[in-house]
């Protein structure tokens, strides 16, 4: 997508192939500063101090990592040891262990003069194969922005779209999952408006997506999470695109916390709900998203807000007394009942186990013959 | 309530009967500083600068204002210049204009000097009656929480009750009135823990209702407002209650933002939704809350957060790309059909004409005779 009117990935190689750059996201909205990583080292640093964030973006940074140390090293050994320095740095991220595992099992037979030349061409394929999976989310998606704005062209007015959270494309590696359908429909010239939830407590909305849509050129406008519901009383909304962390096989979104809330809005109101996905959230393990387990994050994310001063420094405030102890849950389920549909690289199916199915039909468990 | 273990109001008389104190709020909740009332221009400052705010403790400083006014010249003149000085400090504050029409009534045939005398023991007066009507709320809302909380003994933990915004003692004289339940319940000895909403933009559940409840030691946690839905969806919620800035004749409550949310979560997982008021809130002349023009209010209040940073300077920061446009709307109308209950200082009633006109009767139009 476009920054200072120039297209980007938040990854690319740089020119001599022995280094990749990253956008510094702990920068952003404040600064537009790029960072350079040219060892297993900085690739790890990257992912664990959040330099890079989204699982598709972590995956390639990871898979980047994989080929960054094989230029040092090509020895058995060295592999294992860059496996093992990139899966510490965020343990729990499926698509970090997903990159990992596969980068390792593509060199594993390779002799040590070819590794790095493979694993630069599978990061390279890696990183190419996210952005195509975003770019056919948004393909698919952009006939559902063009449906509702027959309705508001009729109006004289834009399509406007709620999301909330970043599933943009600073989390993937280009286009975003949520924000694809806003991209595509956007550069196919239909007018489209964005309201942005800021997503407290860590402000990606805020910080992220109106700084990805201020550069591409999509009009939006920042709301506080309390405002959505208020909107689609008032006919403010004509659809709901949001990511999703987790989906369970029955069709239930694990996603940022608040997404339920609007979910239940936009049923209230009769606004469609979507989400957008690439087929590696799906957990066909998982009948049923209120098994999950929610992640509790820390409560200083809560009290203490980052943001710039008059003077132009970054700094956090604490918003709340000492005295007053918080409670962060990171995600929330929203049921498969308040969903729309569910987006994907493949298109777009109802919420539920056959309607995956249907896009996913190798996934249907016996299989007629 | 209780500050530092000492009961306090938000508005006092001075010893000397001569001048008011005040709790200067815009300090909160970094610093509890007291501010000093000696002349009607002092009353409408801090009305019009928001060292006073909630409707009733507006009424209650504007009586003040104009008996203050009489102690420095109790002529004809004087007290209307005072009416017309704090009718201005707020204008759109249906509760000041209804305390500076009372006091102008109660003075106008008084001889100048009897006014000053007269209109310090009306001012008194209103304070007291605000705060009763408080207590009352606070007396009728128990049982809610007493009831709900028959349930949480059985698993051996305290009634978990969610708060939206400050209708606290600090918007009132005394007590609040969404508030005035849990003081009464926790003072009776019941287990209660509050879940604050920390009500983005303006933070008031972060900043005021987490101070109010600290200082007079109920157990509270603060969460963004994105959680609420998500700790329904897991039991963690026995009951919600907020207050409303107006409230048509029909039940719908308008309230701060983000309301409404709550209130669809609390009905999709079946937890009751309690509304507390004092009879001034409700406008028997509206019959459908969705014919409120809803304010707008700048937009600066949602990029610009305040807080107090690491060296204890209180300043605001910039959460968003200064490219980036935000929207405030400050209120939104919750439908009847969510709201379980209005909790007045006359007791309990279902949120519907026929509720509000059993507890009322003497508004009931075409009374039989």
């Amino acid at each position: 997508m476009l920054v200072d009117g120039k297209p980007h990935r938040t990854i690319w190689p740089d020119e001599a192939g022995v280094a990749v750059e990253i956008i510094d996201q702990t920068r952003l909205p404040h600064e537009f500063v790029t960072a350079r990583l040219e060892t297993p080292e900085d690739a790890a640093h990257a992912i664990r101090a959040m330099l890079v964030r989204g699982a598709p973006l972590i995956g390639a940074t990871a898979a980047y990592g994989m080929a960054l140390a094989m230029h040092q090293d090509s020895s058995d050994a060295a592999l294992d040891a860059a496996a093992t320095l990139l899966l510490a740095a965020r343990p729990t991220a499926v698509d970090l262990r997903w990159a990992v595992d596969d980068l390792s099992e593509t060199l594993q037979p390779a002799a040590p003069g070819d590794r790095f030349r493979s694993a630069w061409a599978r990061a390279a394929a890696i990183a190419d194969e996210s952005a195509e999976t975003c770019r056919r989310i948004g393909e698919h998606g952009t006939a559902l922005i063009e449906a509702a704005w027959q309705g508001a062209a009729k109006e004289a007015r834009p399509v406007n779209v709620l999301t909330h959270c970043n599933a943009g494309w600073l989390a993937t590696v280009d286009w975003g999952t949520a924000t694809a359908p806003i991209y595509a429909a956007h550069d196919a010239g239909i007018p489209v408006h964005v309201w942005v939830d800021e997503t407290r407590p860590r402000n990606q909305g805020a910080a992220l997506t109106c700084w990805e849509l201020a550069n591409h050129g999509v009009p939006h406008t920042l709301i506080v999470d309390n405002a959505g519901g208020h909107l689609m009383q008032h006919g403010k909304v004509d659809l709901c695109i949001t990511g999703t962390d987790r989906t369970a096989a029955n069709g239930d979104v694990c996603n940022k916390i608040g997404t339920y809330l609007k979910a239940l809005a936009a049923h209230d109101n009769e606004v469609p709900f979507y989400v957008g996905l690439p087929h590696s959230t799906i957990d066909w393990t998982l009948d049923d998203g209120f098994k999950i387990q929610i992640e509790e994050r820390d409560g200083a994310e809560v009290t203490d807000v980052q943001g710039r001063t008059p003077d132009g420094t970054v700094t956090i405030v604490r918003i709340s007394p000492d005295a007053s102890p918080a409670a962060n849950p990171a995600f929330d389920v929203t049921p498969a009942r308040l969903v729309t549909g569910l987006v994907t690289e493949r298109g777009v199916c109802p919420a539920s186990t056959e309607g995956l199915l249907s896009l996913y039909p190798e996934r249907r468990p016996n299989r007629p013959g």
